[in-house]
């Protein structure tokens, strides 16, 4: 299985589940910054956007962080990262998984670009009210799942800790203490020491 | 299981994806241009951000059209609108759950916000780059995942749809025709007599 990824973006997410998910990987660099580089042929296949991390495995080639974490979570499921179909937390597993894309990212692009788009047209919420609904997501355990760990926690744990960096996020007792929880584990401390190295 | 919905919203999605699900479900409107009305309980429950569609499901309440697409398309595999985990078309099938909201929500917010993030916060790619993974990814058969209909295609579908309807779709033969493929489908017929109809 290939990692397709680029230090300082938010590869960063991926590396991070890689290391949770425990199976071999080779990870290829793709400079995203200098778009007259040549691609690999397999990366244009896996991320048809341009857009890093994506993956190929065999066949399967995908980008969009969050659907590459769906999708190995649910074929690996004895890492025990995502609630099987039949549990009962599998819908609130999906509800993180598509919050990051659907509402972080664009109440991040608003915060940042400081527009104001008219809510008929865009009803994604507010910035203030997707910090809100966070930290309400954390009020029932250490995990957005309570007390077990999941994928959900790496694709939103990663992004709170990204927000934190560009000073984006209000001081908050509760997502700052998640934000150490989920830096005590061992495979994020190593994947952010990947994307240091830059190798 | 109750769907929590507003007319002429993107409430639209689920309703198709409802009326192709085949189980039974209550409608329950809620006015989201109305910001002072009280809402149902249950509502706030199942849409922390307040965002239509949403559901309620015995225990499970859940938001984001393709959150919910997702989780009930693999709860009901006989309805045949998911690929299993196993199947190799599951990985595609995730991508362009995703697509939606990671990539053609962010272009159409740059569409009509008329501006230009920097690429380096948000890399989400352009619209034009946008609108060519989708006539790519449409080559290869009817459907997203080639002569099988699955939920992708009532999550990207209708997104198609409702970027013709607000006049931000190029000309573009394929994707027009597979609009039209879109609409022959009873299901959509109904959605959208439902959606017109306001109840």
């Amino acid at each position: 299985m290939k990692l397709y990824w680029c230090p300082q973006t938010r590869s960063l997410r991926l590396l991070w589940f890689m290391e949770e998910l425990g199976q071999s990987y080779e990870r290829v660099l793709v400079d995203i910054r200098d778009k007259d580089k040549p691609r690999d042929p397999d990366f244009a296949k896996a991320s048809p956007m341009g857009k890093v991390p994506a993956i190929s495995d065999g066949g399967v080639h995908l980008s969009e962080s969050a659907a590459i974490a769906v999708y190995l979570a649910d074929k690996y499921p004895s890492t025990g990262l995502a609630p099987a179909i039949d549990d009962p937390l599998r819908g609130a597993y999906l509800y993180w998984m598509f919050f990051v894309p659907g509402v972080v990212e664009p109440a991040m692009l608003e915060k940042v670009a400081g527009f104001e788009p008219n809510p008929s047209q865009f009803g994604h919420g507010s910035y203030d009210q997707m910090i809100k609904v966070l930290e309400t997501g954390l009020a029932g355990g250490q995990w957005l799942l309570g007390e077990t760990f999941s994928a959900a926690d790496i694709i939103v744990g990663s992004t709170a800790n990204f927000m934190k960096g560009f000073n984006l996020l209000p001081v908050n007792a509760t997502i700052e203490a998640y934000i150490e929880r989920c830096l005590e584990r061992p495979a994020y401390r190593r994947a952010i020491e990947i994307n240091e190295a830059g190798a």
